[in-house]
């Protein structure tokens, strides 16, 4: 931990690369924009001069590894897997190694929510906690579970999907096929669906086109304002997400549940809710011994202190 | 693993001490009433005769140590905790300590699911499997969560609640307080209110007053002589049974989910639709990677072989 490490978050709209300092202070980034790509080689190119410039512009720095957080990218295997929604690039793309052989350091890669988890734990509000749940609300929910000091990763890589715990089976559709699916109520996209129909059933049968584009800070601000349809939707998507952590909770029994992302941003709307229902339907043999807390990483360097934190799991 | 292992299986009714073969053979039992034990050291006194009997009647075993399975055993301070539902003495019980003292040799305690998960581990069908699930369906239902080989505690030593786990948020009531958890649809008592909730309906205002007796042993034997109702109790126990495991498989990634006790003696009429459903519920990315099995323990001794597996948890 006396080392720097660059962190690297691979959205679909942007890449980030960062250099961050021992302490998790996230000292200098560089920018890409993935959504330019079609070529991964002229993408990885682009992102061996971008680390390439950090380093010149800070000489001082010992480099431990390389960090990457992306949608999906598999720890075991090191790539970016083949047909990733969201990335116009769609072959493989074997990160790891590639940056391994430029720069003759470590490179990890892992999803979102595994970083995430990681970065918690090296940087944030999981130092001393050996047992402990991330939960990233965004899009999707993703979660990282952190079990006697270590991450989860299960037999494939997959573990850790709690967005797609089914918590009512014959709810709405999921993008996966399912109904019900825990990411279907509390992603942004969830509580937009929730607020429209709402509006819907008030407004009987008025047309909600103009809603098509509201964006869930756009009800957050509306909830912190009072209106009551935006503090109801926060309502419901805080009782469903009490139902997916209090099962959380009961697979991994953890003394945390951490949460990051977009729709926390949104304040006591959301979390005043979730700490009642969560003490509703948590299990009993549970009580005070697992807590709600947001992540202790700053919103915007979150993602690049997680991606930095990977290289801690090897 | 080349030493014999004594598995002490607590239960509310019966109390079986065994001496198990490195192996994994059952070579003796001998067995008390716990049900008729109010004072602990009494009991705890006739468990050591007992031991102390197997050992003389097998003199050239040597002994590994001591496993104690009970339902409310803490695997952490080895104690069985106060006021355990179905046992009559009502104070804690420093099972560990007690067995360490008098016999030298190890004592590990655990609670019935993860001893049979260790169980499975040690001595049946997850001997080269890292990552699996164990569900034990009973009158209640267990399981024990191993990941990347180990077993996982949990913070409070209380990890792998998935009886407990809410699958129906507005469904029945839960002896634990709240609502909808699988052992409300997927335990032997939930079988027998799916039964009787289907022969009340079927029925309409009809008496089932004489069904109040009727075991999930007896709905098995109608099914398998073909009674519809019988039938379609079990396609409704598969259905949520699938759904508690799909979601087990997001927390944790498991190669294999195994099942063991009581309801899965039935056989088809749960396995069949058991099939079905899972693969209908599971995650797509989880889509051939995982399978059902039941556990390789012989169900006469897999109390015991789970409880002697318990000392190779330390």
């Amino acid at each position: 931990m006396n080392k720097h490490a660059i962190g690297i978050d691979i959205g679909g709209t942007n890449t980030t690369i960062g250099l961050v300092s021992p302490d998790g202070t996230v000292v200098a980034t560089t920018n890409l924009s993935t959504q330019e790509y079609s070529d991964s080689s002229k993408f990885m190119d682009d992102i061996v001069s971008g680390i390439r410039k950090l380093l010149g512009d800070h000489e001082g720095a010992t480099v431990a590894g390389i960090g990457i957080g992306a949608p999906n990218a598999n720890f075991s295997t090191g790539y970016i897997e083949a047909n990733t929604a969201n990335l116009r690039m769609k072959e493989p793309i074997a990160v790891c190694n590639i940056l391994q052989d430029r720069f003759n350091i470590p490179a990890v890669a892992s999803n979102d929510a595994d970083a995430a988890a990681i970065g918690e734990r090296i940087y944030g509000g999981a130092k001393e906690c050996d047992n402990f749940v991330m939960v990233t609300l965004g899009t999707g929910v993703g979660s990282g579970f952190f079990v006697e000091g270590r991450l989860v990763h299960g037999a494939n890589c997959m573990a850790g999907e709690l967005g797609h715990l089914i918590v009512n089976p014959n709810g709405r559709d999921c993008s996966c096929g399912r109904k019900g699916c825990l990411e279907t109520y509390t992603s942004a996209r969830g509580i937009c669906d929730t607020y429209r129909e709402l509006v819907s059933k008030n407004a009987g049968t008025h047309d909600i086109a103009h809603l098509q584009q509201i964006t869930c800070k756009d009800i957050g601000d509306l909830a912190n304002k009072g209106d009551a349809t935006a503090i109801e939707t926060f309502r419901i998507t805080a009782r469903w997400l009490a139902i997916g952590l209090a099962n959380a909770a009961t697979f991994s029994n953890p003394e945390k549940i951490f949460l990051m992302g977009g729709p926390t941003r949104v304040g006591n709307p959301l979390l005043h809710p979730l700490n009642h229902y969560f003490s509703e339907q948590l299990l009993y043999i549970y009580k005070d011994r697992v807590s709600i807390e947001l992540s202790q990483l700053n919103y915007n360097d979150a993602a690049i202190l997680g991606a930095a934190a990977l290289i801690h799991l090897k």
